[in-house]
């Protein structure tokens, strides 16, 4: 018999059948009817899972790749830029930001710290003429999803436009676009929209098209304008990867049928459920161990034993895939995602393995605590 | 009954079905041993399609991506570029350039003039400093494939870095990355490679990596040196649209089993057939009548009848989906593709259209001829 696989990652993430159904439909032209009406919908959908009035802009191109174009399109050498990081993806921002010849102004917090608005405010208080502020609203590499409400109101009093990566967030936690005033927000199909790789997002403020329009960057595929132009008569500028917009067509709407309210409760009660489950197997979080942290819960592995040796025992035993620590944290942490097509026996299939894996490495667990505990956490409603 | 459909463009093209189901099996993660297998066989397969042992470097994003890669890996504001051109994506090659600060020297010809290598070499020789030649083997907007095989000689004598548009071309006509001494060669999975758009791919010379060392102008997802270096770790870079990456793995395989050189036979075979079922109807090609001319045919309709009517006819009352004429020539050609999963009932279905909505139109045209001729050019065999 074939093995059966789980992706529990933070991304890419299980797609459900639905969504997979869709991508084996025939190829069809972008400039065609059919696509049109497709493209019209995928495009409004996006604009309610981000709740904004502003423009989602679509390219065809990996998470990353959003970040750039938001970079490539704020950016003239030598501006002067902040970007607050405490993980893998807010560094990433900062050697993008340095890559376009900014005037870098870093504001490193260690991994897994959670950043505070008073540490911004005082940076930009510190610093003249910030123009452009870029945060992480869930570092996937750490677990910690910001107040980003409160950064951006802080960034947004500095006068400078705000840039959210959301990658790993949106449609998984509470993201009000246009309330909390963010200029940029960008994003990917392939995490908590529960669609393939291959599609991702920048919604754009005025503000943000309006210095958009004095960045001198070089910039063709990725410029906001011209795309933006493009969209508005629902004529992909080029050929996008169809088969993943039709997809994610699908996979929007079984979010948005869920409801974002819905969502954002299952996801709160996954990471609790996976968060309690891991206690109570003895392990520590390196997550925080909050309500917020919805999207992938950090565990520290029991001393002597390397997060590596559970992701592999996991991989090799079981055929399931988690995730884990990146860069300085590799070795030492591991990541169960629960982002997307998710629900509570994902978690406790991971929890299960993990006890396993672990008991097989001779350490001290009591069996069977963590899913009964997960199961538990589960199913007390809080409200988000 | 749904109605059926017929994708009869120059690209996207038509996906055979056992691509189509790849896309639809369930999504892995692009770290895991799975994937590295798949992607590794996957670059493997791009370098004999390519013929080719430099490394084509792959990326999420349209064939105008790849364009950009090139661009942006070999450009310093102020550098001396040429850009050869007759038609719309010759013309993309002169307005990313520019966009990137190069200095431009744009040997335009007329959309639909087929380049000549003398030309080129009477531009090279009247600049200096000329470092980097764009070219477009196939012109997708007027059916031109051009002898870039003497082209690219002539830019190298002159000591420029090559790069050759090979969207279109790939996989349908002959083409000797390096034998012909090319050191760039973009394209996508969308045309001949009989795989949905969202991956495209530029092979890189030593040479076009030591220019591109040199580069000033900004770029991240984009980098060669990045994506080369974590390509031969099998380690992507940025999560790559693995669902569109398993298809094309499946189509190139379908590609590599028909075998090259039967591949470029029965491409000529289906532009033979195309040219001359048109011709029989009494319709005029647009395109250069000649065995190069497999990857699109573009006819011009007859006098009195534009060209929109022509595709709106076929779209609105039979499902059939062709080009029409891009930029100048919109209204005034249209354009049947017969690139990737074609054979030669889909060119008998195009004329058989063509000639209905014409007849209708009331030009006057001898019922059936097309499709006989068209069977007849199809059968006889010429040494490509």
């Amino acid at each position: 018999m074939a093995e059966k696989r789980y992706l529990l990652t933070p991304g890419p993430t299980p797609v459900p059948p639905e969504v997979l159904a869709e991508l084996a439909r025939p190829v069809i032209h972008h400039r065609e009817r059919d696509f049109r009406d497709i493209y019209e919908r995928c495009l409004l959908r996006l604009r309610d899972v981000y709740r904004t009035r502003n423009d989602v802009l679509m390219y065809t191109t990996s998470g990353t790749g959003a970040f750039e174009s938001a970079v490539a399109n704020l950016t003239s050498p030598g501006d002067r830029q902040l970007v607050l990081s405490a993980g893998n993806f807010g560094e990433r921002w900062a050697a993008m930001v340095k890559a376009f010849g900014a005037d870098l102004v870093h504001l490193r917090l260690d991994w897994g710290e959670t950043p505070d608005a008073d540490d911004l405010r005082a940076a930009l208080s510190d610093t003249d003429g910030v123009r452009v502020v870029y945060l992480t609203h869930s570092e996937t590499s750490t677990g910690v999803v910001a107040d980003v409400q409160a950064l951006a109101a802080v960034a947004r009093e500095a006068g400078a436009v705000v840039v959210v990566d959301a990658v790993s967030s949106l449609g998984a936690v509470p993201l009000e676009t246009d309330a909390w005033g963010i200029d940029v927000v960008v994003s990917g199909s392939q995490k908590a929209l529960m669609c393939p790789p291959g599609i991702a997002f920048a919604s754009v403020s005025a503000a943000a098209l309006e210095a958009a329009s004095r960045a001198a960057s070089p910039r063709y595929v990725m410029d906001w304008e011209r795309t933006r132009k493009a969209q508005a008569k629902l004529d992909a500028p080029f050929t996008p990867a169809v088969s993943i917009v039709r997809a994610l067509n699908v996979s929007l709407g079984l979010l948005l049928e869920e409801g974002l309210e819905a969502a954002f409760d299952r996801h709160a009660r996954l990471g609790r459920a996976c968060r309690e489950g891991a206690k109570a197997m003895g392990l520590e979080l390196f997550s925080p161990d909050e309500e917020r942290s919805a999207v992938v819960t950090a565990i520290r592995p029991p001393d002597g034993v390397d997060a590596t040796h559970i992701v592999e025992g996991l991989r090799e035993r079981f055929g399931i895939t988690i995730a884990n620590g990146q860069g300085e944290l590799k070795g030492k942490i591991f990541r169960i995602g629960h982002i997307g097509w998710f629900d509570v026996f994902d978690i406790t299939t991971a929890l299960a393995a993990v006890e396993l894996v672990l008991t097989d490495a001779g350490a001290e667990i009591e069996r069977g605590v963590a899913v009964t505990r997960a199961l538990e956490a589960w199913a007390e409603h809080t409200p988000v």
